[in-house]
């Protein structure tokens, strides 16, 4: 049932030696399902009610889905053209909007942001070290909820009557301008679990002033509203068979279970993968690599870049696909260095250290060699590791074999962009991705929408009491298992018969 | 279970390794049936929660019973030595606060307020003209509240977290600011049924700004929360026997019933029994006599006044007592008529008119005769005969007898004054009510009060839902059996075997 419900209604009139109330006779005109639930009135708007029925025969009602109850927040004697939602995505860097609208069950707009928060830092840890002090918390606080306004004024304030939003803990923390000081340091606990359903009002959104928003609910520190909106969106917790639900962003959040059980996990994989720490990544934008291709006996690369401008560097996925080729043809080796015996001019040294030309500086705007370091190989070998690690961690814990799991929902900018393919080579993912792999693209973002559709507060609490926590801190099996996996695509090569086999014939099966 | 719960808590230090919410080590020291339910924390309160944490071993909760949850209103470092509630008894002549210390479960104090819209008008029928306009009604709401919050400020207004509040329909649409244009035209429609459960603050009141109100539902026109708060406090609704519930203040309001049925019914017959149709009536005060005596064979009146000061008129109370004796005693004719054929000095004539002489100019304050008027008793009888008939008829619609009524629970000033023989004698009660009649004083204050202790929502639900109105101006059968009732005590004497009997003996049993 929809998180808004909007009814025209034509309530009887009042007559002599019946029970006659204003609200009752509202009441009468609804369906059997919403009166049993119980009905909470709006007080600005039982302050008009008795006029508003006098004035019309016939009243639009404007209902909010609550946990418990239905509460009815408007009363419109014209019937209006749309009664809007909005689904929002809080993202650290960017905030996405979906704008949804009741009466033709439909999203109307979608609105993307970059997060105001950017200014105080590009990475959480900084802005939580700054939200410390009470005041710069509640600026936080202020800046995200101006930006978000902006946004709804553009789109009519006074018409959204419902917010369904998600965020990872620190950025709900944020917005709700809760103490983020024992976040940061161990234990690292947050304030709360469970979001209290605040009018949109008391925490400071510009909708309808009876508007309501819904706050996805955080499972830890590091697993947020946003993947609880993922999982939500995917129902892996409805289904008989086992599946993984994979977040990479700047963590690698990973989910693992069925109708049963849902066993999570999260650890600092992200910023290998997204890019963030090579020397010559940058994010996606004009200019960007976004594909290397190296033809088979060719000693140069060739590259595709984002607005066919000059290249300024390259995407984490772009490279992510490269070190796969890389790998194939014996550049680097399974430990993750620069074959030395390779006799090709890709080889360079830069500050004396080995790495790979991959292209030269006076193809690029700022006529600099674009390059990866042998020492960038071996952090994202510990960051792909790392990923490994937690899957192959959550399987030992629940006794299966990847080959049991149905599907690996892969959301996220890593679902977006990165080549399965040549993830698999590079170990990132077990080869079982190969084939039940699926890209869900925003998964937090689309569970945000689906709850303006669907509203079911129950299922969003039992997804949050079936998921286990898995704290990789304390685990010292991830230590152990780690290690292996720090090799491409593992120590153990029979662990990828298709990469060996690939390897073997040297040479990557790939789209070109 | 209490509508505020005090815990001293001493939750758990957050570890490495486990879930760690603070909000969730809290909730973890409540009661399972608590948690259960779900619990939703005071956003203000949320922000300062993990400072208290780590300042303070333990912390005193303070948690609010609302229908669907609880709330956690506070959390304090040093444990208070009381947490309040207040009962009020909103009536339209005397606001009654109950102030109730959750702590210690005692009413620690009772305060009477003289009810501020009197300056509007004695009767509620001018403030509800008044309030017709909008400034007016906010008005009225804005002087109720204010004068309730200078008796919350004496107590200690941010003790206070909880209030139970009852009032008739009028006064509980004058506090809420809820229009009453449609309440004073046929067919007298009101705004609301049950009052949604709106924070303390929303509506005006300064308690703890965290602070929430129950107020009692409606049932009626004339039929309000006060009526509620008396069926709550006497619980014939669970009763297996049939009980009356009278409530006779300005209106006679009955209900008959037991644990099937509620019958309901309100009449206007108040002010003729609460003195105000005598012209020498008078409100409770000093020089008002609230006793006559009038002994066998002489032939003048004895008196008691409020204070012993020389008289300024009656009481109703005393009045009603006294026409019994008068009745008894050949004065007044069962038709209601003063009897010319009596020799005696106390017969009179005002204006033309004949009346009785209670008491001589020479004694009076101001010097003037205080009396009593045929036509007065001609009114006294139709507000006599109205409640008399409200009785009758309900009983009649369920088809029973005053034999089979196990109480008459008597409520308001009606129940605190009235002598019940002498309304028997009079034929306002049925003889059944010289046995089986137990005064209960202000049951909705008591009910209001009763509230704070158990806060039972789903119970009072269910007496609204139980009850079934009748329409007295519907009723072409109120005026049949009115017809019979007209007389002293009724035209069929066999109805009242025990008068008949004092009649032919000619004197009175009575305690003097």
């Amino acid at each position: 049932m929809k998180a808004v419900q909007v009814f025209s209604i034509k309530p009887q009139r009042p007559t002599l030696g019946t029970f006659n109330f204003d609200t009752e006779r509202i009441i009468a005109c609804l369906p059997e399902e919403i009166r049993k639930e119980g009905l909470i009135f709006d007080l600005p708007l039982l302050r008009k009610i008795p006029f508003l029925l006098r004035e019309s025969e016939e009243l639009t009602l404007v209902l909010i889905k609550e946990e418990k109850y239905y509460f009815v927040a408007e009363a419109i004697k014209e019937k209006p053209k749309r009664v809007l939602g909005c689904a929002i995505d809080l993202g650290s860097t960017t905030i996405a909007l979906y704008v949804y609208d009741f009466i033709s069950e439909r999203i109307i707009k979608e609105i993307s942001l970059f997060n105001p928060q950017i200014e105080i830092g590009e990475d959480i840890l900084t802005r939580l070290h700054f939200a410390r002090k009470a005041e710069n918390l509640a600026y936080l606080s202020k800046i995200t909820l101006e930006a978000i306004n902006r946004a709804f004024e553009e789109i009519g304030s006074e018409e959204i009557f419902f917010l369904s939003l998600c965020g990872n803990t620190a950025m709900t923390h944020f917005l709700l301008n809760l103490p983020v000081n024992y976040l940061i340091v161990e234990p690292y606990v947050p304030v709360v679990k469970n979001i209290p359903f605040y009018s949109a009002k008391e925490l400071g959104f510009s909708i309808h002033p009876a508007g309501k928003i819904f706050i996805f609910p955080l499972a830890g520190t590091y697993f947020g509203g946003d993947l609880i909106a993922g999982l939500y969106e995917t129902e892996i917790y409805k289904k008989e068979e086992l599946s993984f639900y994979l977040d990479v962003g700047t963590n690698a959040e990973v989910v693992l279970g069925n109708r049963d059980f849902l066993l999570a996990c999260a650890g600092a994989a992200g910023p290998a993968l997204e890019g963030g720490i090579f020397e010559c990544g940058t994010q996606a934008k004009k200019g960007a690599v976004e594909k290397f291709f190296m033809p088979q006996g060719e000693t140069r690369l060739y590259y595709k870049t984002i607005g066919d401008e000059e290249p300024i560097g390259f995407c984490g996925s772009a490279v992510i696909e490269l070190m796969a080729d890389l790998f194939l043809q014996d550049y680097i080796t399974p430990e993750g260095k620069i074959n030395p015996t390779k006799v090709s001019p890709l080889l360079i040294e830069i500050n004396g250290e080995r790495a790979l030309l991959l292209i030269p500086p006076d193809e690029t705007l700022h006529k600099k060699p674009i390059y990866l370091k042998e020492s960038e190989i071996k952090s994202f070998l510990r960051s792909k590791g790392a990923m490994y690690t937690i899957l192959q961690l959550l399987t030992e814990k629940v006794g299966i074999t990847f080959q049991e799991i149905s599907t690996f929902f892969v959301a996220g900018s890593f679902g977006n962009h990165i080549d399965v393919p040549s993830a698999v080579i590079l170990g990132m993912l077990p080869e079982e991705a190969l084939t039940k792999s699926e890209g869900i693209g925003n998964g937090a973002g689309k569970g945000a929408v689906k709850f303006l559709q669907r509203a079911n507060y129950k299922e969003i609490e039992e997804i949050v009491k079936k998921i286990t926590y898995i704290e990789l801190n304390v685990e010292s099996r991830f230590m152990e298992l780690l290690t292996g996996a720090l090799f491409i695509p593992h120590v153990n090569f029979n662990l990828f018969p298709w990469v060996k086999k690939l390897k073997e014939e040297k040479r990557k099966c790939s789209k070109w």
